[in-house]
């Protein structure tokens, strides 16, 4: 097995199995999804149909033609012919047995399987498998297509490679495996949410505060610092130049303090449950599940790219997955001649408008003109062979000069694609023209006029542009020679 | 008193009462500490200069004046003068209730004093004071500078309009102020952290995971949720189309399992201790507390900025501050004449290189160029008078062509300027000629022509300047009429 699979098999499509299928679908994965209830086709489509929106938002590369998805009658059809199988049933030991049993005997006894499970150890779940030993728990996020982290943890009877296994295959599709190297109730990370979740149930049930004040108390303070860094970290921070010792010093005895409400758990009684419910239709104000889960995505995804930026954590994971797709892109293969030679001019690059690229105007703020059209001249140059490997051998184009006509408003939603022509070429120059399109439409949004030099980055100065690349340049430059110039070339500004 | 102090005095110059004396001052309001530890100047100035680097990325508007900062030699010359009292004091009731003692008998009886406590009762922290009625509890989170969170919670002897008092001086200065309506040890954030931390030290102490293990079960999963929604509402959506009662039936019975250890607390032995603060230094992994802040801030900075760009929680109390900083950033007073005409280029615009604005190759991605071009017309524009009033009554200026020289690579933590010159005008456009350079340095790293029409907003078409705009327009053109015009100006691209 590769490290991506070509085929999975899912048992159980809901909330979490469903963000499986998309993120598996996603990263190019074709899925063979067992679910008994009727209704899961119609969920699956919506679940994925979100997930579509948050990825196109994620990263500007392109993405590996999306998986199909196929509907299995029986886990074992769903798990028979599949490289991995992820199990997210309901939590209920006997009916993951079960499934797992069915699953296991119908698969290739090398096929790892890794169950979603929250809290029940894997060496309950591998009681009534088929080859026991390659199953483990690989407890994943809601929404398992964005959060990066999946727990790994293997009972007592799973072997050492499936854990390493299953790590590759989560890696591969972007995720976060963190291992888990002892089998306990919940986990590590269940066990911290379920602590913290218990102290906010008391809360509310003592009516000290609403759910919607218990969530503002943690999303405007220490959530925010809990997107970048766990508690312990922040604890030796709060330590100062003392580090933990000082810290635990310090701030041990509060340990001490009625602080919590820990040794009981809450009676559920009914009024406790209605008044949960009450408030917290309350906190929704009127927002339906469909319309938080994009308000939550595009969070997320505006989250994970900050993150990115400073290469920190969930944004690192991120930045690891894009080099993979990097990779794998069309043109990463090395600077061979162009298969069939363009006739027209070329459609490399389409995006949708981000919703944070739209000013107080309501409409896209100046500067992501530039965005889209140095995004679009990147598709180019990677069309053109400017790959991973011409890129670390040191050859590169800059641009050293720009000239943008603003000729349309853009808004978020809006579907674009860049038309592109290569209006002439030297040894050291490329001269490029782009006109930025709603798809479906002819109408110039704006046009942006490049020049570029292809520079030695070593050495940081103008080069030649080496062979693989040139070829492809004057290819394309000779037939774009036939086409019409530009209105808009050549423009100069003024009054 | 209006909402934001002119002067406030502080008690306690630690991690938190330094956070405190960071966020009054970078927002324009005189600061009189008192601190006993010898360290303490050396201490601010060292926190200080952190914020400030963090401030210059939050927000590209210009800040107030900054304030000024004076030592006090007792908590009674600290409160003296002040407007508003934050005592940040170590956790020691005693200790705290000499201090508001001697602070509270020198302040005007109207000055409102909040304590930074992390969970000692206010009715506690009162006993002991002049007018007692005027004191609750703030309680801030680290760092006080960036995160919004500050909890109010009164005591038996508050008067009410303290607690909004408070509250208003708080938002004045970009916070997000949450009412804790009953008064309990802990308060609500600290209640929850608690829970989680007693949680995370058994996983430490019964070896389960490390530290490092236990950081990363969060801030790759949950944590990310945390920045953006609370767990009520994340759990509300793991309910799917069922809500909260269907999450409740669903999720409430492992309440029951024994997946917490939370009936007793761990005894801190030397040996846990030492084990905490070993495997702190291997997760620190030799950073410094200075290098782990800036790390720490500069991802905030980008989370908060990305739950800006969202419309988000705290992104949102971020966008509020901002606009209170635009209402009342200089010409912001409407469009009088200019005072002194300028007799050479015009220099409104600065900022430093953010390290988000790096690509690949080491250097500002292109993009940015225009985020920078962009900046600099927008101060332009303001110092046009082109102000929140003009842009209410629907007058703007559209940016429709631009031309863009890259003459130099700029790195993260460059300062830069434009200079900015008008090279024509008339009713419905504006030719705007910027350079970029370093600071104190000439040699341009950039150019940008730039050609904007006067529109009406709401009728989305051209539209003639209005007076006010209008005659500052003139003056500064006539001024940089007799300017040389710039060599690159009027430039047309071509091989």
């Amino acid at each position: 097995m590769s490290e991506r699979p070509v085929t999975v098999g899912l048992l159980g499509g809901g909330v979490i199995g469903g963000g499986w299928a998309a993120r598996f679908l996603l990263n190019g994965v074709d899925v063979r999804l067992y679910d008994p209830d009727p209704d899961a086709p119609r969920r699956l489509d919506r679940m994925l149909s979100g997930a579509r929106r948050a990825y196109r938002k994620l990263t500007i590369l392109p993405l590996p033609p999306e998986g199909v998805l196929t509907f299995a009658p029986s886990p074992a059809e769903a798990a028979a012919g599949a490289e991995f199988v992820q199990e997210s049933a309901p939590e209920r030991v006997e009916l993951k047995q079960e499934l797992l049993a069915a699953a296991s005997a119908a698969a290739d006894p090398g096929v790892v399987f890794c169950s979603s499970t929250s809290g029940l150890r894997p060496s309950l779940l591998q009681a009534r498998m088929a080859h026991p030993d390659r199953l483990a728990v690989g407890h994943p996020f809601n929404p398992v297509y964005l959060l990066p982290l999946v727990e790994l943890c293997g009972g007592e009877r799973t072997a050492p490679d499936t854990v390493s296994r299953a790590a590759a295959v989560y890696r591969a599709i972007g995720m976060h495996p963190l291992v888990v190297r002892n089998e306990i109730d919940g986990f590590l990370a269940d066990r911290l949410l379920e602590a913290l979740w218990r102290e906010a149930l008391w809360l509310v049930r003592d009516d000290v505060a609403t759910v919607d004040e218990v969530d503002d108390a943690i999303r405007y303070g220490a959530g925010l610092r809990w997107a970048i860094m766990g508690t312990f970290l922040t604890y030796r921070m709060a330590g100062g130049e003392g580090g933990m010792e000082h810290f635990m010093e310090q701030f041990g005895p509060a340990l001490a303090l009625p602080w919590t409400k820990l040794a009981e758990v809450p009676e559920l009684t009914p009024e406790l449950v209605e008044k949960l419910a009450r408030q917290s239709d309350a906190q929704a104000a009127g927002r339906s599940v469909p319309e938080l889960e994009r308000e939550r995505d595009d969070c997320l995804v505006a989250v994970l790219q900050a993150l990115r930026s400073r290469g920190a954590g969930a944004g690192e994971t991120l930045a690891t997955w894009e080099r993979r797709l990097l990779a794998t892109a069309p043109g990463a293969d090395g600077a061979g001649p162009i298969d069939v030679a363009p006739t027209g001019p070329l459609r490399l690059f389409s995006r949708e408008i981000p919703a944070d690229w739209i000013d107080y105007n309501g409409h896209v703020t100046e500067a992501r003109y530039l965005d889209l059209l140095g995004d679009a001249t990147d598709a180019l140059l990677r069309y053109l062979g400017v790959d991973a490997g011409y890129l670390e051998a040191g050859g590169s184009y800059y641009t050293v000069e720009t000239h943008i006509s603003h000729l349309g408003q853009l808004y978020a939603g809006d579907r674009v694609e860049a038309i592109t022509q290569v209006l002439g070429w030297d040894d050291r120059r490329l001269h490029v023209y782009h006109v930025i399109v709603r798809q479906g439409d002819e109408e110039p949004v704006a046009t942006g006029e490049h020049m570029l030099i292809h520079v030695d980055a070593a050495e940081g100065r103008a080069s030649a542009v080496r062979d693989g690349v040139r070829s492809r340049v004057a290819a394309v430059a000779d037939a774009h020679a036939t086409l019409p110039r530009p209105v808009r070339a050549g423009r100069r500004i003024a009054l």
